[in-house]
């Protein structure tokens, strides 16, 4: 592993969780019937969302995606590709090439796996560049949670819905967690690559299986 | 044209802007039965609200509205003359003098043209101010975009309505073209205060004929 | 009164407030049938929320709740309790030396304490910290009411509900009141500290008092 790659960390996973969380939010857009811009507004918004409001907390302004063109660019690229796969209007037009994907892949799968990408890159991103600003482990894991869950509280709110992370337990925790080895592991720096990675993939893990298999944190009943 | 009003161009666009927009939020407060003190928090909310979003992710702080008594004055006068004219508490009084006013103007229409001159207010004095702080040009006409429909924003999320950016396509989109002509004429920097007014006028009139004329971004359905 | 108190005062009064405010949080949480995740995810929102607002606006960054850890200590012990004596699925279990707090203290009660004291904190902390940060006496109010005021509002958007400050007049005005207090009384440094006691009180009792009695600030219908 590259230690050249550490530095590059909190980005790298910052413009992935851009790509899988504005994916996720177009995809919420197509699923309400909102039109091509509203779709394009939702995408921007739960992509780019939960890093504005972590960036602003922390101090890191002006915030990242209104200085590195790679924020925008990763928002517009996953908001086009989603309404060209799957908006009504532009995906009913006949295109082969995408009927393959659209059938083995369908929406609400691939809804599960932008929104658990999202969870993973963002706790990782969001905790690591919170220690680059100098806060302590608990605080910054803390931001991690914030950034990989605010994206989809700013669209569930505007689009009137009660936000996921209040209703279902499994949401928050595995971004916790993930948040969590990231903070811990910030002290042995040289580990800090393979740890962000494995941090990422566990807490995307953690969710799928717990949609899944529903699994819940619930105490047993009294 | 003196060129000594250029440098006051941000700020002139935002305080009009502000009393334009706490006029619309204003309505609004009145047209959901809020009392004297709800309709207020509206107007500021609406009025100021885009602003502060601004402010903070460009890293404009303390933002405007605190620094400068004009952003204060300027929504509370809109929030007093719309209660004065509007709310029926206050406006059910025999005021002969104001009579004229309600009946040449009926509520919606009233909205119509605030919102739409906020709009275009915003736009130019979000892109401008956004480009004083050295944001490059698409991002700084994205910040013009989101002054002019953030305090819109607010106010829906707090009355409980899907926001009006993510329902009509044609409400985005002009605030976009008039940020982006402010955007485009920086580097001519002799020409921007005219370019300017231009700006604002063609969002307003794009939304208003938009709205007028049930115009659609829609592509044909397949 | 030991002038030393003085510079600590808004943060004592902050601190304070995050208790009663994350309190207000979680009781909202248990009523509204949240798990336990939510019940402490709407608490630390309703507890940290208007305090991130204000130092966010006023250019207190990284914010207070980042960098002071009583502001997360005093949110989880307020959850912790919270949720010890209130949730279903904890306080259910025979736990006899909690059962006579439950029996005196209603919920609709404790709401009303933790809530009414969070308007009398917050809108001294939030004005006394504005002041500190150079803020002129109007701007330094209005930021007390924003700091009272915002948890809420925040926890009422995420629970679908129009906030309080819309729907009752004397919500707002309580904390207005208190923090025009602490504003005039600014430039008398000696006395600050009995004031900043004396205006958390007079608002916490205006606005019990104006739920108890059920006043309102409505003029007479025309």
């Amino acid at each position: 592993m590259p230690p050249a790659l550490a530095p590059h960390l909190p980005i790298i996973f910052d413009v992935l969780g851009v790509l899988t969380a504005a994916s996720a939010g177009a995809l919420t857009g197509v699923r309400k019937n909102l039109d091509i811009v509203g779709v394009c507004v939702l995408a921007a918004v739960t992509g780019l969302g939960g890093g504005v409001v972590r960036d602003l907390m922390i101090g890191a302004v002006p915030v990242a995606m209104l200085t590195d063109w790679r924020y925008l660019t990763a928002a517009a690229v996953a908001a086009g590709s989603v309404l060209l796969v799957r908006h009504p209007r532009l995906a009913g037009r006949p295109m082969p090439a995408l009927d393959a994907l659209r059938r083995r892949m369908p929406p609400a799968t691939a809804y599960l796996v932008a929104d658990s990408a999202t969870l993973g890159c963002f706790a990782v991103s969001g905790t690591a560049k919170s220690l680059d600003y100098g806060l302590a482990a608990v605080p910054a894991a803390l931001m991690g949670v914030v950034t990989a869950v605010g994206g989809g509280v700013l669209r569930d709110v505007l689009v009137n819905e009660v936000p996921t992370v209040l209703r279902r337990e499994l949401y928050a925790v595995p971004a916790l967690v993930g948040a969590l080895v990231v903070a811990a592991s910030d002290r042995y720096d040289p580990a800090a690559t393979p740890i962000a990675f494995l941090a990422a993939a566990l807490t995307m893990a953690f969710r799928i299986v717990a949609v899944r298999r529903d699994w819940h944190a619930r105490l047993p009943a009294a």
